[in-house]
Formats: C-alpha cells, sequence, structure tokens
C-alpha cells in the first residue's frame, strides 16, 4: 500500500465517503458566480471609455458533506491573493466555513462567512448587483466567526454572530490614531431576523450590530452601531417591490467616506463620530417569464458629527456629500432551466457635496455613468 | 429549511442539476496541465545552473454545463493573482468565458477568452510548447471580450472577435507617451480561418488582427496590424510538419523586444514603428505509438522602422535583432490510455544584434541552452 | 464539431475517462484542510488580544487518475500567489505532483512535494499541528524535484529524493553573502527510512538530508547536513507516545533563528555554522472514542558555532536561545463517521535566550501562550 504523507488519518474514520461518495456527489455544487459586461463609461457627462469587464468571478464550492455539516467555500479572482494579519485567510477568499445542522431548528457556523447585518441589497449573491451603495461598497463583509442559527418556523429565523470586527490591524484599516487605542477584542455582534409575513406578501431582514473597535483615552469604548431594515413587498403577481433602510453610527470612521473626503494634510487618519444613512428601493417588473423590467435607486447620506469642532465650519454643517445612484434595466432569460440572464442597464451616480465640504475640502461634484450589456449567472458546473 | 447568503435564487429556476447531475458530471472535467523538468542551464557555452521548476501548472475546468452552454476556467499557479486595471480579472487566469451554442454551425462567447490570432504555436496548449518564439512569448494572449464562431462544415471554421486590447492601462503598458493618448475604446478586432484541406492533408489557420490602442498628437490611429499563417502538412503517415509565418507591424511597439533593448535614458517609454517577423517550423516524426522524434526551429526578427529618425543611426539600419531558436526532442507516450510523455531535448537559442543595436544601444549577441528532461500531461482529474 | 482552443489533444488518446468516469471518480477526493480557531492571546503574562484566526485553510484534490498515475495538489489560502524565482511555481502551493507506481514495490514521484524529511511531527497533516517546533517552523518544506520509494513490504518503506534546495535564489535566501557564493546545482538529498517494529508497536520515521547549497572562496562545499529520529510507541491500547530528535548542522544558517537574532547592523546576511537540535514529544490518551487527551512537549536548541570568532564573546558560549513549548488539549470527536474535532488547548512558549546573546545581541527573554477553542478536519468534499 502506498501511502502519502501529511495526509492525516482519514482512512480509519472516514468510512462514510468510499462508499457513499456517489450518493454524497449529488449534494455537493461547483458554482462559477459570474456577472461579465461591457461598459461604455462616461463622467460629468463626456463619453470616457470602454471596455469588456469581469464584475465579477467568484468560484464556489458547497454541499453537505456529512448528515450534520454543510460546508461552503467561495473564493474570488479579481482581487490579490494575500494573508490578512488579523483573521490569516485571503482577502480574496469570501466564505470559508463549516455549518453544523445540531437539529432542524438550531445550526451552528464556525468560519468565514457573511456578516448578517444585511438587508436585502447585501443578501443577495453580488452577481445580481450592478453597483452596491455606499455603505455596502465601503464595508468589510466577510468576516471570521462564530453564528447561531434558530428557524423556529419557515416564517421566522433569528441569527446571532460574533465575528472578528476586521481581516486587518487596527493600524492598517485606521491609521496611526492620536486620541483611540484598539480593542483587545475587536468583535463585532450581529444579530437579525428574517420574518416572512402575510404569505410572504412582506418579508423581511433585519438586523443590528455592535463593533468593538477601540477606546478612547478616557478608556470609553469606541463603537460603531449599524441598524438595517430591509423590506420587501409582493403584493402583485408581476411586481416586487424592496425598500431597505441603512444607519451607521460610526465613533470611528469604518465607512471612510467622510475621512477621503478631508484631506490627508488636515488629519492622516481616519476620524471621529461620522453618521452614513442609506435609503435603497428595488424594483421589479415581470413583463414575462423571459424578460424582467428592474429598476434600482439610493441614495447614501454622508455626515461628520464631529464638524463643529472644525474652527473653520462656521455654519455648523455636518453633511458632508449625498450620492444618488440609479440604474434602470431591462433582462432577458433565455432558457427556463438554467439561472442565466443577459441585461442592458444604465448605471447612473451623482455625487453631490456640501458646501462645507467643497469650500473646506475642496471637494467637487461630479457624475458619473455608464451604458452597460452584459450577461448574469451563478454557474452550476456540477 | 436551513438557508444561506447570498446564494442566489438557483432554486426556482435550475431544475436541472439535481436530477441529472449525475449525467451532467459526465461532461465536466477538471484537467491539471504540466510541464515538468529538470533544466541544466547554459549561458554563452557555459554551465550555470541546475534546477527542477514547474514550467508550466495551469488547472483548469470545463465541460458542458447545460444543453446550450460551455463553460471554460484555467487558471495558472506559476504567477501571482492580481486585479487588472482594466478588465479586472486577475492575471493568472487565462480563462472565463462561456460559449453559447445557438445552433450546430454558429456560437457566441463571452468573457476572458483565447485570443483567436493563432498560428499553430499559439493554438496548442501552453504545456505541448518548450520555448514560445518571441512575438507569441511576448504577447498578452489572454482578453475579455466576445467572439463569434461559424462552423459550415468540418473543413472551414470562421472566427471574428471584438477584444479589450489589453489588460492593464494604456500607460502601465507603454509609460508616459509624448507623442501618442490612449484610445477610448481600446479594443482587438480578430478574424480567424480554419481550414482542412485536401482529406485533411494541409491545416490552416490563418488570421488577421487589428488593435486600436492610441492617437498620435494630430489624431491620426495609431494601430497594430498583425497577421499569422499556420499550416500544417500531413503527406505522410508518420511525418508532420508545420510552418507559422507571423508578421506584426507596431505603431507603438507592443511587443516590447524594440524598446527594451534601447537604454531607458534614451528613450523610457515604448517607442514607435516597430515590426516583427517570426518564423516557426515544427517537425514531427512518429517512429512507434510510444517513441516521437520531433523538432523545432524559429527565427523572429526585431525592426525598429523608425530608426532612420536617430541622428548617430548613420547605415540607416533598421533591424535590432535576429533571435533563433531550436528545439531537437525525443518523446516517449508509455501508455496508450492517457496523454502523458516523458521528454528530453535541448532548447538552443541564439540573439544576434545587428551592428546599429550593439554600437548605438550597448547590446550583446548572447547564446543561451538548457538540456531538459521531464514530462508533460494534460492530466484528467475527473 | 465546436472545437476550443488550446485543448490538446486529448481526445484521440484519452478514452479513459468518457466511458469510465464514473468509476475514476469514486477514486479522486476534495479535501478542504482547516484548522480554525478563537484564541485568546498573552505575552509575557499579560492579555494581549483575542480573535477568530484560520489557522490553517489547504484545498486539496488528490486521487488514482490512472491505473499507474496518482496525482496530488494542495493550495493554501493563507499566503499570496506568488511566481518563485527557481522552481517557478507559487509558494502557496505545497503539493503539485505525480506519483507513478511502476509495480507493487517501486513508484516514482515528480514534481513539487512533501520532502520527506520527517520525522512524525512533519509527517502529520499541518491542520494536526497546533503549533511547529522551530526547526520545521522555519524550514522549506515543499520543494520540487523527483522521489523513489520502495515498500518491500508492509514493514519497511525507503524513500530517496533529489529536490531543488530552495524555492527562491540563494540571495533572497541568504542575502549579499560575502565569503560564499551559490552553488550551480543547488539540491537536496533525502534518504527515509519508515518502520515497523514489534507488530507495529514501534514505528519508525528516520531520515538524513544533505543540502548542497553554497560553497566558501576556497571552492569547499558549505552543505546542511539534516537529521530526524522519529518513533511512535504503542504499548498500550489507549496511550501512544511520540519522540522525534532533530538535528540540523548549516554552515550556512538556513533555519535561520541565528541570524535573526544578530542585528543586521552586525551582519546583514545568513551568517555561518549554525546548529540547531530539536526534541519534541506527544502523548494521546484515549479516554474514550469520542474524548482524547493530547500533550506536545518540545525543546528546540539554537548554537552558533562560529561565536568564538566574535571577539566580544569572551565567556566562548555558542548557545543562542533554547525555545520550550507546551501544548496540553482536549479533542472532542462528535462524529464516528466523519473525520472531525472540536479542541480546547493552551500552548504556552518559552524564549530563554543565552547571556551572551542578551548582553552582546540585546535578545530578551519572554513567554507567550495562548488559550484557543475551535475545530480540525481535512473536510472531504467528495
Amino acid at each position: 500500500q502506498k501511502q502519502e504523507r501529511q495526509i492525516g488519518d482519514t482512512t480509519s474514520i472516514r468510512t462514510l465517503i468510499p462508499e457513499s461518495k456517489q450518493g454524497l456527489l449529488k449534494n455537493v455544487s461547483m458554482i462559477a458566480n459570474m456577472n461579465y459586461a461591457f461598459r461604455n463609461e462616461f463622467v460629468d457627462g463626456a463619453y470616457t471609455q470602454s471596455r469588456f469587464k469581469n464584475e465579477q468571478f467568484r468560484l464556489e464550492i458547497r454541499g453537505q458533506v456529512h448528515e450534520k455539516v454543510f460546508f461552503r467555500f467561495r473564493d474570488r479572482y479579481t482581487r490579490a491573493q494575500t494573508s490578512e494579519s488579523l483573521d490569516n485567510l485571503s482577502r480574496s477568499v469570501d466564505l470559508a466555513h463549516i455549518r453544523v445542522d445540531i437539529n432542524s431548528r438550531w445550526s451552528i457556523s464556525a468560519g468565514k462567512m457573511c456578516a448578517d447585518w444585511g438587508a436585502w441589497e447585501f443578501d443577495w449573491n453580488p452577481i445580481d448587483i450592478y453597483e452596491y451603495s455606499d455603505i455596502v461598497e465601503y464595508a468589510d463583509n466577510f468576516l471570521s466567526g462564530v453564528g447561531f442559527t434558530y428557524t423556529p418556523s419557515a416564517k421566522n429565523q433569528w441569527t446571532f454572530q460574533i465575528l472578528d470586527s476586521r481581516t486587518k490591524t487596527f493600524e492598517e484599516l485606521y491609521g496611526t490614531q492620536p486620541n483611540y487605542t484598539a480593542s483587545k477584542a475587536p468583535l463585532a455582534f450581529v444579530s437579525n431576523w428574517r420574518g416572512s409575513l402575510f404569505d410572504g406578501k412582506l418579508k423581511t431582514i433585519w438586523s443590528y450590530s455592535l463593533f468593538n473597535e477601540a477606546q478612547d483615552l478616557s478608556g470609553r469604548s469606541a463603537n460603531m452601531n449599524y441598524i438595517a431594515l430591509g423590506n420587501e413587498f409582493n403584493f402583485f403577481p408581476r411586481f416586487r417591490f424592496i425598500y431597505d433602510f441603512k444607519w451607521s453610527d460610526e465613533r470611528l470612521d469604518r465607512t471612510g467616506i467622510v475621512s477621503q473626503t478631508i484631506p490627508d494634510d488636515l488629519f492622516p487618519y481616519s476620524v471621529s463620530n461620522t453618521v452614513y444613512i442609506g435609503h435603497w428601493i428595488n424594483l421589479r417588473y415581470i413583463v414575462s417569464q423571459k424578460v424582467h423590467l428592474t429598476f434600482v435607486g439610493m441614495l447614501d447620506i454622508a455626515n461628520w458629527n464631529n464638524s463643529f469642532n472644525d474652527p473653520e465650519n462656521l455654519t455648523g454643517e455636518q453633511n458632508i456629500r449625498n450620492a444618488w445612484g440609479f440604474i434602470p434595466a431591462v433582462e432577458v432569460y433565455p432558457w427556463s432551466n438554467l439561472n442565466f440572464r443577459f441585461f442592458a442597464n444604465w448605471v447612473g451616480r451623482v455625487y453631490d457635496y456640501s458646501d462645507y465640504a467643497q469650500n473646506r475640502f475642496g471637494a467637487q461634484n461630479s457624475t458619473t455613468g455608464r451604458f452597460t450589456v452584459g450577461f448574469i449567472t451563478p454557474l452550476g458546473i456540477f
């Protein structure tokens, strides 16, 4: 018998595999999550460039690998493979976790996973998003930790997670902070309720998250609080409406849009006391099984509550910018037995800075747009 | 029912997979493309070093994933994983595309794919190449775009592709150009004819490509034109002869051999008006089913048509260098039911610079060689 | 018939796959090697931080792909993907090799593989190691080369390997050496005996390795010699005891602990004549099938035999540091049909520097510890 090195004692224990691998295989899938597009890009109304772009390419392996154990792994090929200083795993890896199903109601997950602070936008497969709203775009959405899920019925699901609050060190993320020191237990606590009300006519994903990131010099915690309230309305057979509300109160600017707007010669690190508020709507009208019309509208408001400390802030203005987005799209599903769609859309963004941000920080309003045609598919390889 | 996050709505549509995955699996393959060798290296006739080298290791997944959809993905583990500035995908990823078969004659491909500017050398699996000729070696062979293929019969196939002409930005590739500005639509247009004539005794891969990369200050396009004419002759049962002719006319030096020869203190960016001409022959003599003898000969000519502008170019010489290559090899196929061969070869290269390049740019003639033993296999994992 | 590019002539030869892929598949496995943990870390007795960490995540594909050919590939997602200067393959790739089984006694391996200089600690799957001893931790354990294995009976196995002695260039590894030049054939020669004596009550992994890395200015080889003697004792049904002895004599400091202790302003490159000695014991007490108690103890001694040349070394002290480790752990296996365990452990380390190292190099003694809970599994995906 030839023996390979560093194989581990799988033979003595794993009698499951050799006999029933055939059967087991049916429950494991490999998926190529693709969003591929030809983009025609505009800045401030002027055409700038055309190009083919692999918007998303994430290879995924998932499935039931044991009666009680589910496995999921997803890796992006649009980001460098690294070794992160806090959780050790590559930043290109979205997911690398197991889920143990204790019984039909309780399960435990461990590993790198989706932080469950979704409203609907974040809960979707990334390939379904033409452009993320600011708060989701700038967040660290895949974190290592442990999660507990309780599913008392098909109508309600409760999740509670304890996660690393970041993948990098405090200094890498926030710069050298003069007034804050890193937390010794930089954890995020996430709670989530998924409801299905009125026979599924209203579906919710509501979550509240607390990030314990740092303390100030007097020892008080400098936390981040995040609330997301996602609501899906299915009152008409062919029409779906979703409204997500997001509110992020950040003692240290984690989202970073405010800190990026402020020039480094003023504050070469993340500033304090920012608040981000997001509104996101999604409409889908099913013209026929093959043709759907969709529209996404979004508004992200970035405020700096500490701006009153700025002696040159004469008006007390706290708003830094409002970012608008609107994405009308046509989607065509050519096959009834494959989740595959061609799409054409317009992605319009308007970045509207406050007078304070313009005068004090030199921020400039701008618009971007792109007309895109492409395809989206979570392509099942096996 | 436990629900994972960011999974996408595959359940409602993809009825194909759960029922017939067993059958589907037969059409999907994973392949480890390996070229592994022990090299003994020589420079200018002197022995320099010996080492084991993973010449090629490209993992590939491909297959029919739906009645109408073919998928192919190939990633190298001999190159860093990145996120490219133009097409977003890692440079280590050769292929990440789908092919939709509209009918038996027409198909459309979209994603990152082989640019179809082959003659025979480029059309082969990279593991079959002991050393690429200059023009192929320095080209960006895997690009994102869309392709159309028309196959009227087994004797002819026509392909037309529109591709990003590069994966990086103009500045990353050509340096800061004083006389050219980047094209807003940096696309490559590729047309290709594959023919099988005289009962397959003559097989052709002929292509013409146009790259739209830049314009000069007066607004005229600065294109690259590339012609490759590949011809395979099978007039004898045990003997195959291939001749590839390649001709690349580059308004901006894309191949880069000329620009690399010119020191940066003269021109710290890619120069104008280069022409590369390649001749490549391949002979294979099948001694027996288990033993093959092969020989590759190649000559790549690098010319700088703009050299007359150089006031110190007194002779009007345009040639910069001629690079010769000759690779005799013995290949042994131990098994009739596995595409696996051991090989031993000699890879000889002669780099012969013109008097102009030697005197003006300090270029020096050199030869390299290596005696190599190893194995080649596109190993089917499943 | 649609033909993809760069596919290679697999169709004409590989008749094996289409017909018997179903059967073949049973012999190929994909494994997610995971060691995932929540760590509470201490330095010099003081609590420093808590975090979830993906200690190990290595995806593996292995199996019999042909009657005579075995394939194995393993890649880590906790390290950047690179292209190494010597063997070309990414450093994140542990394994990428084939094994050809000539007959029941002889086999040949080629590719990137485990250097077979194991004693028991190194021979295990990395997920089974809570913390490596110094000599193994600092070694380059995965190298490209070729290996021969002779297995006359179930009681004895002999392996001989010829490997690249490193994956990087001499300068990258050792710095600019004033007194040594790189070997032209930087190879490692590894011989290994695995024995099973007294009905398996004593199992051995004994190895001797010679690294040919450099020569000094007078032309004499500057080799590294490494001996590892692993001994596993199974005299009681519920109790296993292992003792590994390691001894590494390095003309040029490959392990590097001594060179790292010496400040760069003294010697900004790897020093000469270091010796590392390692003792490692492992105890396992099987309380029940589901509960195991384990203990690891280790001592790594780092000596600098050249220290007598240091005029400020008045005592002739050669010892630089002794590093102790002790790891008590509880392991719980919840399922009898899956190799999966939860664990809780304490990983204690003591770094004890000699008076010479403290006074001359400013080295400081320290202790680290962590209390960890997590899980370990070589999870079979298919």
